[in-house]
């Protein structure tokens, strides 16, 4: 299946439909209605100043008798490393992307953003398809004291804005060891902590398992001032998404380098499922375009070599806990979603569909349990010697 | 968010597009190309005499060094209880639609058909709405002797196909109790096991907690001779799905009674979460059209009461195991899907993508054991007691 680049977004082709028709693919598609919401004149301009698509989303939560909202705004922002080619030198690179960022959060920041994420190691090219260690491992930092993070607690400060910074991280303390890591900067401009990736991938392009192994630093939710708040690298791993839910995450960011025509169609399954399972927001944020290197590499499927990434196709969105999606960013473009939500729907929605209640985790911690042991026998229903039930 | 009745469905609404934005609406939101297949012309023939839609689906597969293909056709058969007012007496009801499922498998049969999947409760109103105990719970059966269960077993060897037929279940032994039951019935008509529901829902219309609990057969796998199937009532729990793979299933059916527009956006996303977490094929199959009832019932939501079930919105569909998914069959009318797949793509999907790899199930029983406990503390980051991560 070859890749499609030049395909602006499914939102936008369906608006090619009757009015009707659209209405009642986009309520079966994307769920209930959403509202628009405001942001600054400012934000808008800048925005279009700086060529950044600028989609906008608010989601409806009815008002309790006991709890007050919990209103709050966060901003995606997806983006190409172009015009930089990845051979850049390492530090205009990131000087130029710090350049960037900088502008991306004063629009969201002018957009009223509490909580701003950027997409899978945004500093960076996604180089793990060249399997190359040259100059790409050069580019990991140390989570809590590398220059990344210290430029993003400047802004966090002057923005009022909690970040979160998916980067290379470079553990010194540990032997040097690298991890694809994401920082979480409050909006005192603290360092709050990080999440490593729990779930290394493996297949085609994405050999990150040729530079780190799976994240030790569990599944922490970080209680900021504007709502709880976990960092999933890893929507294909369920019982990943399903522990940050445990853990009473209201929100789930998901950074993501998603490409590649067989990786497209699990964009708008994945992270929807795991809001829907475990009643939380979840954020999904992509990197935009293609990243071409120096060097041939190839992708272990036989074919030529190239110099080429998967099309990374952008297509950010944001999920609430009843399945409802937004609008998402398109799939060619550099751009910012800002979504406002209340997070008391996570609640409102538990209350009301009950998947909690019935979860029966004790259940499930059983049969985990047995299903790591050496002499595991799965629960196998044969005619020859058929268990009755 | 009123209801949609009259909309065909989303896929038939997309062909509206221009050819060449619908095919790529087409490949992101439904996965890589699938193959036409043929069924007879009897088979054809008979749907359209019993004014039954037919549609067919092949995935395609590739062919392997040391294993042959593993080729199996599975019918999942949609229907509304319409014509029967849900008044009708138990034992009339029941032999109409005996009737009605004697040809839906005929045409099954004459299309190639190896395994046959009904609705949940396919055999009676889906009376939960109501709360009325009187006379629903009469429609419970013995799994194993009961008069469903004889029917489809003649059936089953007539036409030496598997048959997995969702009932209410009675079970004497064990204090009359009720339950949410499917009963696998093999290809030479023995019956080889059944699968309880393992959550029951509580939420709106969908009362089944009223009626039953948990299910306590867990999750098996039945090794029948067109491959390992098991039976999942509860999407909406990837824990749930999740064992099925762990116990070696190649197809999951999913036998539903979904219905309203809250629903609706869930219905084609969480059974094709499952499939492309664990490694083998879904098959969603639910039930058709309005129920009206005599008495008046009210939803818990506040609304007036009525006498009209939600509406069941069809839709039945597969999912293969790299997410790629079959058309569905209409949101309003009786129809049957017959889907050939080749089960040997499990096992490719799982060596390509290696989710199961990195799925790190130790971690995960030792989570949730932790989560079960009465001294459970989450894993939160807090400025004021922060955890060095």
């Amino acid at each position: 299946m070859s890749e499609i680049k030049e395909f602006e977004s499914v939102d936008s082709a369906l608006k090619q439909l009757p009015k009707e028709d659209y209405d009642r693919v986009k309520k079966i598609l994307y769920g209930s209605e959403t509202h628009d919401i405001e942001v600054s004149e400012e934000s808008r301009e800048l925005a279009s100043k700086y060529n950044i698509e600028l989609v906008t989303c608010g989601f409806n939560c009815r008002d309790e008798q006991l709890r007050s909202p919990k209103v709050v705004r966060i901003g995606l922002f997806q983006h190409k490393l172009v015009p930089f080619p990845t051979s850049t030198p390492i530090q205009e690179m990131k000087y130029a992307l710090f350049k960037f960022a900088n502008k991306a959060i004063r629009i969201a920041a002018r957009g009223g953003v509490n909580i701003f994420c950027f997409p899978e190691t945004w500093n960076m090219p996604y180089a793990f398809c060249t399997r190359e260690k040259t100059p790409w491992c050069e580019y990991a930092e140390n989570a809590q004291f590398g220059p990344t993070t210290k430029m993003l607690q400047e802004l966090a400060v002057i923005h009022n804005m909690v970040i979160i910074s998916p980067i290379l991280e470079r553990d010194e303390i540990h032997s040097d060891s690298i991890w694809n890591t994401a920082v979480v900067i409050d909006n005192h401009g603290d360092y709050l902590g990080k999440q490593r990736k729990n779930h290394i991938p493996r297949s085609g392009d994405i050999n990150e398992a040729i530079y780190c192994t799976e994240g030790n630093s569990g599944h922490p939710v970080f209680e900021t001032e504007f709502g709880k708040i976990g960092i999933s690298f890893s929507c294909h791993h369920p019982l990943n998404s399903l522990i940050f839910g445990v853990n009473g995450a209201e929100i789930v960011f998901n950074p993501s380098a998603a490409g590649g025509s067989g990786t497209e169609p699990l964009w708008s399954i994945e992270p929807r499922s795991a809001a829907i399972a475990n009643g939380y927001f979840t954020c999904a944020v992509n990197r935009v375009g293609t990243e071409v290197f120096e060097n041939d590499f190839t992708t272990g499927d036989g074919k030529s070599p190239h110099r080429e990434s998967d099309y990374y196709f952008g297509s950010s969105y944001v999920t609430a806990p009843n399945g409802t999606r937004s609008p998402g960013l398109s799939r060619t473009k550099n751009g910012i979603l800002i979504a406002e939500m209340d997070l008391n729907l996570c609640r409102q929605v538990k209350d009301q569909w009950g998947f909690q209640m019935s979860q029966r985790l004790d259940l499930y911690a059983d049969l985990l349990n047995r299903a790591t042991r050496s002499d595991f026998a799965p629960q196998i229903v044969r005619k020859s010697c058929k268990q009755q039930l």
